[in-house]
Formats: C-alpha cells, structure tokens, sequence
C-alpha cells in the first residue's frame, strides 16, 4: 500500500510552525508497513491545494491530509479535497453535539459548525482534544482518503487511538512493534551489530537514532496481537543477548521514566547536585509525573563557593583538584547524600562550553559521580570528534547520570566500558 | 519570486527525523520576501526525486533542496537536480581541499571526493560544520537552484552566512528583519491590537507564536540596511507604545538571555529556588553561555522538608497554609536570598499535573515570588480554559519568573496584570 501525505497551512511555508505532523505520521504509517512515498505542504489557497489532492489521487492508495480542518475561513482542506473526490459535505449531528458540548453551548457560531460538515458516508474520528473531528472515507477512483487536524496536540492522540486501529482494520493481519532503548553505545556500532538482523521480512528490525541515544525498532505482523508478539520476542532476546546491558528497556521511552520506576519499585530517592548541567537532570527527573516520590531534592551549585556551602566540597579539594575534577564530582555526590539523607546521590561538573576550555581541560570534560553514601562511581565524559554544542554535552551528561543510577539499581557495573 | 523546496532523504518519510530544514529555509525566505508556494519530501529515489525537481523547474523561479549531498550512495540530489538541470558535475578543487583537510588526510575515499564534485559554474557555499558543500547555480530554463545540506547544524549557518546574502545580492533592495518579543500578551490579542498596522507593504509586520509567548516581526526593503532599518523604526516605536513594558526585546530571542544581559550589567546575582519547575528555570538560565557571572547557586525542594531544610521555609507556614501557597512561595524566595547571599531570589511552587490538583488547589496554580531581601512579590498562576501540560505550566512558571526579574531590573512593576 502506497501512501501520500498533504499538510495543508501557509504557516507551515512561513517558517512559523514546524512541521511536525508529518513526521507523526510517518512513524505510524511505517509502523503498520504502509510505504510513504511523498509528502508535500501546501498553502491555504484552493488552486494549489486542488492540483496537490488531484495528483494524490491518481497515484497513491492511501492520501493523509493534516490540517486545515479549523473554523476559520482559510480552512480549505474539507471543501477542497471532497470536491476533488466527488464526495458532497453533510452535517454529522453527533460531531455538532460535540462541539455544542465543548463551548457548553446550545448555538454555536457558523464557523464553528462548519468543523461538524464531513465527507457524506465517511467513517468519523472524534476529537477527543479539540472542535474538528477526522474522518476517513474512499475517494472515486478507489483511494482511500483520511482528514485529520492540524495541531499535534489533537492530531497524535486521535492517530493512535482511533486512526490507527481503522487501519488496522482494513488489513487482515495486526501488526505489534516494540522499541528496544539504548543507552551508550550509539546507532552505527549498533546498526552494524545487528546487520546480519536487519533484512528479515517479519519480524523487521530498524535503527533510529535520538539525542545521544539510539533505540531499535521491532515489527511484527501476524493474525493476533500473541502472535505477533511471539514472532517479536526471538529477535528481542538475540538484540538483548548481543548488547547486554546497554538496553536499558523495551517500550519504556526515556531513562528518566525508566530511573524513577526502578526508584519507586525498591523505595529509593536520589538527590542531585549538578553544577555544569544548570538543573538539566533534576529537571528531566522531575518531567516524569510522580517523581515527588523518589526525588526530594536537588541542587545547582555553579559556584565554587555553593559547592563549599550546600555540599560540604572541601576548599582544599577544589584548590588542589579544580571544581572540575574526579575528585570534586566525588565529594559532590556524596556531600548530596549526606545533605539529603537521600538514598543516592549524583554530582556532575564539567565543563559544557562554549567558553571556558583550556587544554588540560577543554570543553566537554565532564565528570559524574554516583554515591550510595557507602561506595561512590566516577565517569569520566571527554570530548571525541567534532565539536558539540553546549546543549549536547549537558543532555549526554544528564543521560549518563541516569544511567548510572539504573545500572546500580539493577546491579550492573555502574561504570559501563 | 515564487520558491519551492524539495527535502531529500527516506528517513524523512520513515519518520525517524523531523523536517526542521524546511521551517529553518521558510523562515528565511520570508523574511527576505520570497514567496514559498510548496514544500515537499521525496525519498532517496532517482524517479520520483527526477519528477519533483522537473516539475519544480518547471513552475517555481527559486527551488531550493536540502538533503542528500552527503557522501553515501543513497545520496542522489546533486546528480539528479544537475541532470534535471542540464549541468555536469565537476571536481571543485578548494572544496576538496576543504574535505582533505576536515579529516586532516591527503587522499580521502571516493565516497568523502564525491562531495566535492558540483554543478558545473556554480556559486559554491562552503561547509563550516561539516563536509558536504552547497551551491547556486541556474537551471536552463532559468529557474535557481540551491543545494543545502540535510542537516540542521550545518544548514542553518550556511544559510545565514552564505546563502542569503547571496539571495540579497541579486535583488536591488536589501531586507531588514527585526523580531519584538512579548511576554503577558498572547499572539490572538496582540494580533488584534496590530490589527491596523498589518496591511502595510513596507515594512510589513507579521505576528509568530512561541510556547507562552509571542513576537512581532517587522520587515522592511530599501536601497541600504540603514534605509531599511529607517523604516523600520517607527514602526517597532508604535509596537512599543502600544504594548508598553510588555514587550521584552527587539532581537534578543529569549526572556533568559535578555535576564542574564541585564544582570551583567548590572552586577547583580540571582539565585533560584524551585519546586514544581523542578530545577527548569535554573536549566534555561544556565543555557546561556556565561551565566556563571550572575547565577551562583539554585536548589530544587520538591519535598517539604527540603523546603524547611535549605530555605528555612516555616514549618508552621507549610502546616498552615500548604506548600503551594502564596506564603510558601514567599519563604523561599526570601530563603533563597539568606542562603545564596544574592542580590535577587526566586522561589516557585505550584501543581504541574497530571496528578495531585484538588478542587482548592488545581493543576496549574503556581506562585512565584521574587525577592530582593527587602520586598517580596508575588505572581499567582490559575489554571484558565483548556487543560495544558505538565510541560507547558512549567514552562510558562518559569517564563513568568524570569519576566518577573527583567521588570525588577528596568524598574517597572514586578507584578504585571
């Protein structure tokens, strides 16, 4: 089955909104094993929009329009593509109910009741999220045409719970993918790893890369979601027994989620001292809903001095060593915990740039040390290859902090080579 | 001028990679007034990439393509677009010495030369970040083509260095652009209080939201920068009086850089003290380079006792009137002063959510105070209309801290409504 996407808002040809809705799609399109061929953006003008639905038409099975929904009289997605496919617009009551229901009013505006006009017979998606409803129906000329809003916002929830499963339908087999996450070692070493895995037909295997990480893709197609999975799990293991404890989970998507269950799991708390990362990691903890559990406390000591104070770093250590050094992440991370009376504690300094690097120390030296009040670990970040940005160094040194703590909590080396 | 971009790579339509290429090249073209009509992605394949560019040639004055310059097979764009385009290919000796001398060898691979080979008479752009040359040239037919790198860090700089005063050069005028930024007044309101003002041809003002915040664009054309730059000033003074102490900057692009700029020259220090931002402000502050000189120390108290620990938060205030209460707010920051020995102290408490909001306390009540050791002042947050993110009130919390520092520092009032 081939696929087409149009996104349809001249803000998107401005510059002022990035496209992220395509990429949205894509991802799931690619998950179900439909072949994306295009994907185009047009502006709110008829005539443009008119030619890029019309070629759709001719050429794919399956055309995603995103956008262009809204009640507003630049929302031309509707009209336009339904003359294109010979469909007449119809009000659907119970797509207007929703939308009387939302503003809590028994009139609503002309524009906003336009949202409640849909392509006559076409399956509706309901928006669980916003006023214009989705739908899918099939065009004359047999392509399969789907609407779906514009903001991120409406558009992911209303793919992945009711767009998706339609899809699904329309096909006889289900199909499952499970992302394998994978912290320190990067998508080429791994893509290579698993070379002799990647031309399998069912399940496939796909690399992708994420900021300083890199996750695998399993996918799986069968009649049932079991059998699917069971087709999964083989090549799960073998990924697992190859890369060992570099996979930190399968479906859970960050290591701070991953951190915080594990925390919550053995009725731990971590506390933090960060000086080069600015906050970077307490805040990534503390993006985790629930983290009030495992996280009570943290400090960003950027100073020497705020080292001294809230850390009890001694003045010695940072004259004799420098504030970045193996021996000030140590005294950090456990002066955390003994502030604290967190079960661990993590200190981070280091040098994120892009001034500030000498040759002893440059620019991306960074130290992280974990301590359990007991034992403490030192990793030692330096700089390789190209020149990073400041953001970089700080997220890899964030990651690398939470990775050490989920290798401790696991009982792994918590120093990985 | 009419433009169009055609984004080149199958990890596009995989959705493994956002398309930031074409926001970034939009955004750029229409500050330079050029008129962008389409975009499209095509994956690494000759037929379809053939069909795309010789439809662009075809209808567009200007097309502009990103992707595929690397050294890869998959990498197609300059062959395809140059045969499209009725050009050869021919070594570019300075860009191969460019390449020999990024990986500091005499003889690279013939993927790496590869990069080196360009339409024949371009113009060519050279690679600051990486290894794969842009060029302009004309098509017969008289369309310009540009060819740009995929990736983001090495296409913004080429784009900004090289390409658009190549793209200014051929136009008689030069184009100014100059950006206000707006914090308290969202993107609707302020659209409608410019409402006059947005008619005009020259300069033309555009309204751009941002998470929490919004700007005005300001555009102008004329003979010299300084022309232009004439014709925009009253424009941004009419901006100004409309908007008062609202707006935050002209060209500075974030409340923390403007925050940490004007501390440093006033050499006054801030320290942070954060609860349900959970070390986010802290983070943003010290994503500036330099913020070391003003900002000394935060610490993040999720926990009440952490609260009364480091901040010397009452116990009394906590029992009495809850840790996310005006009073609260108050303590830390008036703490965080003691503790740091700054000259200014935040201290934020709120309900971020999902979880922990009661009909009392809401998710998305925040307080913030601002502290100076001797007043205090308070912000509160209540959560209005649509639910939000956890995401978006911690953003928006700490937005609201630091436009609460700007105010202090230029002398106005702290507490805006």
């Amino acid at each position: 089955m081939n696929a087409e996407i149009i996104s349809v808002g001249t803000e998107l040809l401005l510059g002022q909104v990035v496209n992220l809705d395509t990429a949205i799609v894509a991802q799931e399109l690619s998950g179900l094993g439909i072949n994306l061929l295009y994907s185009a953006v047009v502006g709110d003008n008829v005539e443009r929009l008119r030619h890029a639905v019309d070629t759709a038409l001719s050429r794919s099975d399956l055309l995603i329009m995103t956008g262009g929904l809204g009640p507003t009289t630049d929302d031309l997605t509707k009209e336009t593509t339904a003359a294109c496919a010979g469909k007449r617009l119809v009000l659907h009551q119970e797509s207007l109910a929703r939308i009387q229901n939302y503003f809590n009013e028994k009139h609503v505006s002309e524009n906003q009741e336009k949202q409640a006009w849909l392509p006559e017979g076409c399956h509706v998606f309901q928006n669980d999220n916003g006023t214009a409803p989705g739908c899918a129906f099939q065009a004359q000329g047999g392509c399969t045409v789907i609407m779906l809003p514009g903001p991120p916002s409406e558009l992911t929830p209303m793919l992945k719970n009711y767009v998706v499963p339609y899809l699904k339908q329309g096909q006889e087999q289900v199909i499952v993918s499970h992302n394998v996450h994978i912290y320190g070692r990067g998508e080429a070493p791994v893509a290579q790893m698993m070379d002799d895995l990647m031309d399998g037909e069912n399940p496939t295997l796909a690399p992708y890369a994420k900021e300083g990480e890199c996750y695998l893709r399993v996918t799986a197609r069968a009649r049932t979601v079991e059998e699917a999975d069971a087709l999964c799990q083989p090549l799960i293991e073998e990924i697992r027994r190859r890369l060992g404890d570099f996979v930190y989970s399968v479906d859970v998507e960050t290591l701070e989620e991953l951190v915080v269950a594990k925390l919550r799991e053995q009725g731990k708390t971590l506390a933090t001292a960060e000086s080069c990362t600015g906050g970077l990691l307490s805040k990534r903890l503390t993006d985790v809903p629930g983290s009030s559990e495992v996280f009570h406390m943290g400090v960003v000591t950027y100073a020497n001095q705020a080292k001294e104070d809230l850390l009890s770093v001694s003045h010695e250590t940072l004259e004799r060593y420098g504030a970045v050094s193996e021996e000030t992440a140590r005294e950090m991370a456990e002066g955390m915990v003994r502030r604290s009376g967190s079960s661990l504690g993590i200190g981070i300094t280091g040098i994120a740039g892009p001034e500030g690097g000498t040759p002893e120390k440059p620019v991306g030296l960074i130290y992280i040390a974990l301590s359990d009040g007991e034992h403490t670990w030192v990793t030692k970040r330096s700089p390789i290859g190209r020149t990073k940005s400041r953001e970089w160094h700080r997220h890899c040194a964030a990651s690398q902090a939470l990775d050490m703590v989920r290798r401790y909590l696991l009982d792994m080396p918590v120093v990985a080579n």
